[in-house]
Formats: C-alpha cells, structure tokens, sequence
C-alpha cells in the first residue's frame, strides 16, 4: 500500500481538526482509500496545542526548512493563516516538490499565480477546496462535476459570522449590534469582526470560486463589496413584510458583455432555496447551460468540516497523480481580456423618508421615469407623520446600478420631498 | 491537444441532450479542458431521431461490433435503457477496452460486479454519475469530495416523478390519482408508472449511493421499499396539521451494528432542508463524522441535466488516467460479512379509526406499553361520529419498526375497539 507522509504547518482550530481527523481515520484510509496517510511532523510553536492533541515529540518540527527537506513529507497542509508567513512556507513547499494543501482564502486569492507557478515548475500539487465555504466540496464540483457546464450564474452564501448574525436578526428581530455581540461570545465572530461584516471574507472567496467558475482570473479587487454593518432593524422587518430574507450574498454572473463579481446584503424572495439557509450553514447556488440549478449546503467553517475539506484534498492528491492544479489549466487564459461589469443589472429594494405633501409622489416617480426605473411594489407605511414625515418602501424592476446611483442622488438633492435612507439588492 | 472519440448508444431523451452538449460545446471544452472530445460514432435506429439532432450520416454505426472494433472510439456511452442489450453491450464495450460511462441504474446496480471484473480486466474505466439524481454530481462528491469521511446517514428525494406528485398533492390537495394523471400528462409519470411510484428507480439509485457512501456492496435486494401508491388526502393533510411535509425517502445510514437501507413515504419536518425539495427537484442530505450535514439539490432528470453527468463523466474519463473505477476500490470488501438491518429503529405517525367508546384509549395504550413504544404527538380528530367511530392521529418516539407492526396486528385484532388505516415512518 502506497504511504503518504503528511506535515501541518499550524495547529489551530483547522490544523488540530486535520490532526485528529488523519489520526483517527487512518485505518480507515487504509481500507476504503488503499492509501496510508501519516502524519510525519506538525510546525506548531504552542506546546498547550502539541499536548492537547497529543503530538508525540518526535514529529514537532523546530523550523518550516526541516519539513521542506524531510523526504518522508510528500504533502504540506499550510493552516496557519495570515499571509506573509504563509506565503513563504507555502513557497518553500512548492519550491521543494512538495504538494501543497491550503486553507488560506486570502494567501490563494492574492497569490494564486505565483503559488501556481512554482507548483507548476516543481510539478507539485496545489489544492484549497478548504479555502471556501468550509467542507462543502464546491471546488471540487466545480473542477468535475458541473464542468461540462457553462456556469451563467452563481449565488452563495458564503459566510458564516454574517449569516448567523442575519439569522438572529430575523428571528428575533434583534439589531446588528446585538447580534454581532452574541456572535463574538458565541467565537461565530472575531473581537475585530470587519473582515467577516464588512464582506471582505466572502470577497476572498467569491474571487476563487468565480475564477474556477467562468475559466478566468477574477481579481479580488474587482469584487463590488458592500458588508452588514449598517443593515437595520428596519430593513429586516420590511424584507419580511415584502416577502423576503435579508442574506448576504456573493453573485457572480457571466455573459457575452462579460462578468460581474459582487458581495452585498440582499433580499431573496422567500421561496427561494438560499432563503432558508440558516445560522452559521453556508450554500452555493449555481446554474449551468446544460444543468440547470444545483445548491451545495453545508457548514462553511469549524475545525471538523474545514479539516475534512482538506482530509479530503490530501487523499485526492495521494491518489492521483494528473490534475494537481487543475485550477490553472482553466484559469490562465484571458486575464487581460476579460470585461469586468460595473454597472450590473438588478432589482432594488428602496426606503424613503418622504414629506407628506401633494405630488410628492409624482416628483419621486418622475425621477424614476427619467432613469428608466420602473416599479414592481410601493408601501406607503403608516409611519409617524406628527413632523409631516412619512417612511415610503418601495422594490423596482431590474436596473441599472448606476441609474439607481443617479436617481438616489437627484432624489436626496429635492430638498422638501424625500430622502432615500436604503438601498439594497433584490434577488427574485 | 489529446483527442478522445466518443460513441453513443442510443439517442433517446438522455441520448439526445448528451448530443447536443457535446457537439455545442466541443470548443468550450478545448478551452477550458484541454481535451477535445469528438463524437465519432452513434448507435440509433430511428432515423428521425439522428435526423432532428443533425448527426451526419457517416456517424451512424449499424450495430455494436462496429463500435467496438473503432480505434478512434475510445470512450463508450450507454444511454438506451433496459437491462440485456445495455448489459451485452456494455460488456462488448469493456472487453474491447473502450471506457463506458452508462445512465443506467438498472443495469448498473444489478450487474455492478460483472461490469467492474470486465473493465479491470481491460484496465477501461466505468462511469455512472448519471445513474443517480441526474445532474447532482453525488458520485463524484461521495468519491472524490467527501471521502475523508464516515457517512452515518444518507436521505434523499432521488426521483422526481413521486416528488412531482406529492409536491401537487400537498400544495393543492389533489388525489393520488389525479396528481399522477397530470403528471403522465407532462411526461413526468410513465404509462406504466410502477418502477417510479413503488419506488424501484428510488430504490435502484439508493442501492448504488449506499454501495459507495458505505464503501461495501449494498445489493438492491436488501432495500425495504414502500411507494406511494397508498397514500391519501389524509396522510397529507395530517402532515401539514403535525408540522410535517410527505415525501418519499430513500434512507441509508451505517453504524456499527450494520447497515440499513430503506424507500418509503415519510413525515418530514418542515423546517428540515428535505422538506422544501419540490417539483421533479431531488436532493441528497448526508451526514458525515467531520463534515457534518451536507446536502446537493438540483435537477434528478431530463435530457439536458442528466447529459451534463454523463459529459461531466466524459470529461473526467478524458483527463483521468487513475481513479477510473475508483468505486470498486471501495466496495470490494465485506460483502459478504455486512450486516443489513431489517429491524431499524425510526418514529412513527399512525392514524387509526377507533370506537368512541369510554376506556378505548386505555385499551390502545396498553398495546403500545407492552411494545415499548411511546408517544410524542396525540391528536384526536373532530371526526363524523355519527357510526361510533373517531379518528386518531399520533406520531411516536423513535421505536423498532417490529414492535410497531406487532403493535398494529395487535390493534387490528381488537374488533370493536380499533382499527389502524395508515402507518407512515418519520423523520424529525
């Protein structure tokens, strides 16, 4: 039987989950997979961790040059996080012909191309299904199971923090405020949550998947990102009365005029199958040429399901020897080419502030008209109007973006009539 | 760039949709797969057929032996349905050497073992994602995605045709009857319903996904399998009232006592993912020991959803020199050692007519005391007492499906007192 020695650069919530998942499932891999993979040394400076798991001395590495010359290592699993540090050992692994197995969303999405080039030079594996949406195996759908497609359109939900927060937020009609704050005792969210609030997290991801995708390099930085942090109590409940849930989604779309990559909080109509995706659940709802929808659910993060995203990973390298960094054979055309849309098309979903006096609404709805904004629902809510002041809600038809921009500031410079307070993304 | 010629048997629904992708999308795949995949050759009698899709004639095989014996026919797909000619053909195919990628359930999940020793034997590999769930790439999860870990559990709505009837009966309270009327009348339904709506095509696909999810050969015999033909108005309308939505399950779990394997109609909890697959959509709910609950949705058939698993498979077959039958690694062993659990444990709803008489429930609880059984749920229904009669609604704790059919038979032996209409297994 085929021995593979793996090493574990970090022992944290995802490389203790790897750790215990290769230990325990040994036998297993054995009999079911006709591969015995061993763990060979861990680089983790934290002697509580080493102990807590029970890491026997002798395979705790000093130094990441002791793995990288280790000829019993054929894999490294990089799952300290952060990027400088990981670059250079995720490098230093490559550069050795060894074949990398990564978590690490931000390290990926920024460095894929050079991480490719020395898996490439070296003819060493690079894989990081673990790298989105936890141990859902959406990379690994995309490279063989729906690559007969075209993909048109993808939609996920792609974190966790943020869902949870929305979820809570729905359910018991908390604010964001308060939600945040029982994520973050609940460990759902970090003590400086902006790079799960602020969508930058779902950013990182939705730049991976897009690229594998649509066949093309989708630079984060092209990624349209809006977070959660400024969705109120008020947006939630009028998504609810209209017929939707409020989720932060990742869209990535693809057509002849090009693609379009966005990360923002978004009404989707409640029948919806990303509508009843829950707490910290992820899921990523697609749509190819030939099949249609598919949605892929599941824990987007924690140490077991993220650790067997990269179980799973460091068996498929084990077991194969073609197909390493598939990822680049569809990815390195057209970087330069390729049209990234701006100016996307959407329904919007819109709450203004308006002075309760005639023709207010013929002023709104002639700015509408001038923009070709059309409109699928108005509410007039009963509101306080003791200040003559009335909230208006109302959802349009698919726009423009920056016809909706426009309106939204021709609208907020009538002083007198109306003041638009949210805009948010539609999702029918 | 490497060349692989492709042969169709058959260009039926399946046969047809397999066409058209591969034909429209040869340069998309010379792009992004670096492989161009040529149709060389078509088996299919009916002029009309090869007419509407435009095959040129001089790819039109007359018979099998021309196929086989093509050197430029290296992958072999097997979409006419049926068992003998596809097994004859099949087998032709492998002992040629030629790689199969077969939509065939049927043959597939009876004559698994005869298939593998073939294509071992030619080192040619044997692909069937597209004989379970259509487009839902579950193979290629369950082998290449999930593989790091034990499943314990599988649910799943794997046929749309019963899901379509049942999807009708629940949202607008048609019959059984007229709802499978309408859906033959759509296609979805076949003149001879039986295979879809006794749940055989379920129990067929169920057999294969628990051969590979619990790495041993579940054989189509050991699935206890109850369709839908007997169920009522009043199943569902007693679904809605208790919280539950009825579709029928196809249930796999493993656990150290053994493996259990079951198809019928089942009370699921509404809030449960399972619970709002609609339409002709299936979905599989997995649970594994790292990954937790995992769950694909999408289409389970049609011409262009299950040809995308077919091309997807083609694909694969084209870029893959390992992992070819990568199944049969995985369930070669303990055949003969597993053991199947016919006696498996699961809640229960039950609706029985009783005798309004005064002690009668004492009666009926002694008979579940005795058999260990308890409730969760009792519902006395404002029934048409003008004969004496009530009916009763109740759903149990988790109990042995024996001591629920000794119950019953026990019940049902009590003239006067009461009598069991439905038994129906739940899933919370």
């Amino acid at each position: 039987m085929k021995k593979v020695g793996v090493a574990i650069l970090g022992l944290g919530v995802v490389g203790g989950g790897t750790y215990q998942i290769l230990t325990e499932h040994r036998e297993f891999y054995q009999r079911t997979q006709n591969v015995d993979i061993v763990v060979e040394s861990v680089l983790e400076l934290n002697r509580e961790r080493t102990r807590a798991l029970g890491v026997p001395s002798d395979k705790i590495a000093s130094n990441i040059a002791e793995i990288v010359s280790d000829p019993d290592v054929s894999i490294v699993v990089e799952v300290i996080g952060g990027v400088e540090a990981a670059r250079e050992y995720v490098l230093a692994a490559l550069n050795a012909g060894k074949t990398v197995v990564t978590s690490n969303k931000e390290l990926f999405c920024k460095y894929s191309h050079e991480l490719e080039r020395a898996a490439k030079r070296q003819n060493a594996g690079l894989y990081f299904e673990a790298s989105c949406v936890g141990g859902v195996p959406i990379i690994r759908t995309l490279l063989d199971g729906v690559q007969a497609n075209k993909i048109s359109s993808m939609m996920g939900i792609i974190n966790g923090t943020t869902n949870y927060i929305l979820t809570k937020m729905t359910n018991e009609g908390t604010s964001y405020e308060e939600s945040l704050r029982e994520a973050q005792q609940l460990g759902y969210a970090e003590a400086d949550p902006t790079a799960d609030v602020e969508g930058f997290d779902a950013a990182y991801k939705l730049s991976i998947l897009a690229s594998l995708a649509f066949h093309t390099k989708v630079p984060f930085t092209k990624v349209f990102r809006e977070g959660i942090s400024g969705v109120s109590k008020e947006d939630i409940a009028d998504a609810k009365e209209l017929g939707y849930i409020l989720k932060l989604l990742a869209i990535g779309k693809q057509s002849d005029a090009g693609i379009e990559v966005r990360v923002h909080p978004t009404f989707v109509r409640k029948d919806h199958p990303l509508a009843s995706v829950n707490d910290s659940f992820n899921a990523v709802f697609l749509t190819g040429d030939s099949v249609g929808d598919v949605m892929l659910y599941g824990r987007g993060a924690g140490a077991l399901p993220t650790g067997s995203a990269i179980v799973s990973d460091i068996i498929y390298a084990a077991t194969h020897s073609e197909n390493k960094y598939s990822t680049f054979k569809n990815t390195a055309n057209a970087d330069k080419d390729t049209n990234f849309i701006s100016d996307f098309k959407s329904a919007y979903y819109m709450r203004l502030t308006v002075e309760d006096k005639a023709g207010f609404l013929a002023k709104i709805a002639t700015v509408f008209g001038k923009h070709n904004i059309s409109l699928v629902e108005l509410l007039q809510k009963p509101g306080k109007a003791e200040d003559g002041k009335v909230p208006l809600v109302l959802v349009t038809h698919e726009t423009h973006e920056m016809s909706i921009r426009k309106a939204v500031a021709k609208i907020n410079s009538m002083e007198g009539v109306a003041h638009v307070d949210t805009v948010l993304r539609v999702v029918s």
